[in-house]
């Protein structure tokens, strides 16, 4: 992460950038804006990579919703940009590897950050772009959102994408997504288990807003110790996940945020979380 | 399991006391009796541990319905006990790894009973109680029932409810219950793949009965064959789950109870099983 | 494999035969033709693994349909053949072994196939006739399509057909169908994962059709390649099923199929697969 993290174009990272980002009551709102359809560039992926690593340093952010301007949320790769690579010498193989390296990287530290991330989708998301939908914690989409993995008709499986998809829907509703390529509606999606919630169009940002703002009021401490346990007790056998999820127990309970928080519960107040 | 096996208190499991026992046609009854929210305190988690026990090594009980009283079906833990043991000389880590550990166990113990489980939902099931849904083979409630992980809000993530949660339903909408802590209805529950029915208050106790019927009338020995089988299974790759259930099927097939199954099959006759 | 490839009797798989098999524009179509039930005798297993292996051979074949005669999709296993094997030597043992092994291995090959399966269901599919829609990639059914795995009822649990169902449907759900043995109906089977699509029955072959002839559209490299690894990774944990296909994607981009596809897009005309 080395050389990503210390990617400098930093002002690329602000308003008017591929990445708008915008921090309030604790919701860091990142705002893909690559127009027309917001593709995942190298320096879109680069960018929020970096937005991702610096939202986890900073205490100030204690949930991350990602969003999107204009139509589409997100049409994933950068066919332009990967087809551009194919006059290297190496025929665009060493850009190709490390293009779907970083994918594959943010995707994951989608999952390990800290910190709740909260897709907000409206319009169009499509291979890497519902592949990103797919990877965040909660996603709320408009009831005119679409969601496709349409790779198998350009010639290219999305069989990255397939690992966000078929971890989230049942295998059959994923392999329909992948081997038709066909776009399915919001309410298929909910069905397929890609998003929790629909949204008429004018409520999207207030809904989202919504969750993230409950989600932001809980102890930040408590949501990095149970998001870290969610996605590594997945991986487990099921007695591993209980030896595991036991002793993660044990340690929240011995915090000061769970004495806090029971002790409100029990006395009828609220709770002021100390982050300890 | 030892200590557990000879606890002695055995009259709290008598009616009146913390779980009411009732055996009828094959079908153990257990109903939680721990006023005013069924709370899983230590001595509900003990005693329900040995009625498991007594229950997997009693020929009568085919099936085992887990039902409560009241109007909560169990709100979880028992935070006042937890608490309480905060004065302990450790601070209550060893009470609160005793606690963790017997609850992890006795959800382990419903999935590895030879003999299958039925939850009996009515009222809400909180945490660990949501969890006891979830572990339980298969769940049938009201459609008033309601069922949240709410751990977040005190500050102590339900991170042993998630192993259950996140298994009985798909990712997104597990982490939606453990991160936003809301409560959701009997419908949701359903989508979601928490619970297999639902049914109208009144007939709630009759459903399951029937349920409760359908499985006591076929062979014990088959049941028990199955639901091992099926939890193992689970945990293997696709190969390996074949390899193993192949050698299932052959020793199922040369078991009394399959021949007298299929020859009364054959012959439109009911079969007679020897759990043989 | 070697023994059932040289499975002589060609002529049964010819129209009239246990297995009626037409390809027309690259699909395949295999229907079972076993009256008055489908089971899936140790010859139609036979002629059914031997069809896909021929399919797989064949480069006109592009997607393979799996359907079948009659009111009954297929009634599972031959028990009437199962139990005359009870007279050998060794009380069936080994003729349960071939039996349960092959019809594991024809479930993996449906998998490993690198060409599209779909089930085409009409009427119901009971037992490992329910693994065989389980374990294609995709299912479409008739309104009237129904589904069980009634083993318990035989005393013959239907622990390999868990295999299949256990992996497309939530583990309540499975577990219900598993436990109880009764028959569910194509809502709740499209509602559990089971199938992909409900039509009328007068338009199920034309619906079936009209997918299968959207995916025969495709590039079969691209197919084999995005099938082959959406099983692969979804045995693996998640950052390993990344790191395989990252490389899955790179290898992809590097086809001709992939050059062509991309620049048929990005040119707005017909893609032309060459399979390279």
């Amino acid at each position: 992460m080395a050389e990503i993290l210390s990617f400098p174009d930093a002002d690329r990272m602000e308003e008017g950038g591929l990445l708008a980002r915008s921090l309030r009551d604790g919701v860091l709102r990142l705002v893909l804006n690559n127009p027309p359809t917001n593709v995942l560039s190298m320096a879109l992926l680069e960018v929020l990579m970096v937005a991702l690593e610096t939202a986890e340093a900073d205490p100030e952010v204690r949930v991350v919703v990602i969003a999107s301007t204009g139509n589409v949320f997100s049409a994933g790769h950068d066919l332009k940009e990967l087809t551009a690579h194919r006059a290297d010498e190496d025929q665009g193989t060493g850009f190709f590897e490390r293009t779907f390296r970083l994918c594959a990287d943010l995707m994951l530290k989608i999952a390990h950050l800290p910190k709740p991330v909260i897709a907000e989708v409206d319009g169009l998301a499509t291979a890497a772009g519902c592949q990103l939908v797919a990877s965040c914690d909660l996603a709320i989409c408009t009831d005119t959102a679409t969601f496709c993995t349409p790779g198998v008709n350009i010639g290219l499986f999305c069989s990255t994408p397939m690992v966000a998809v078929s971890r989230a829907a049942h295998r059959k509703q994923a392999m329909e997504m992948l081997l038709t390529g066909e776009t399915i509606d919001a309410s298929t999606a909910k069905d397929f288990g890609l998003v929790n919630r629909i949204v008429p169009k004018q409520y999207l940002a207030q809904v989202v807003s919504k969750y993230a703002g409950v989600i932001a009021s809980k102890s930040p401490l408590t949501l990095k110790i149970g998001k870290e346990a969610f996605y590594r007790q997945l991986e487990l056998p099921v007695e591993a996940a209980y030896d595991y999820t036991a002793r993660v127990m044990v340690e929240n309970m011995l915090t000061q945020d769970a004495q806090e928080g029971i002790g409100a519960f029990l006395g009828k107040r609220t709770p002021e979380w100390k982050g300890e």
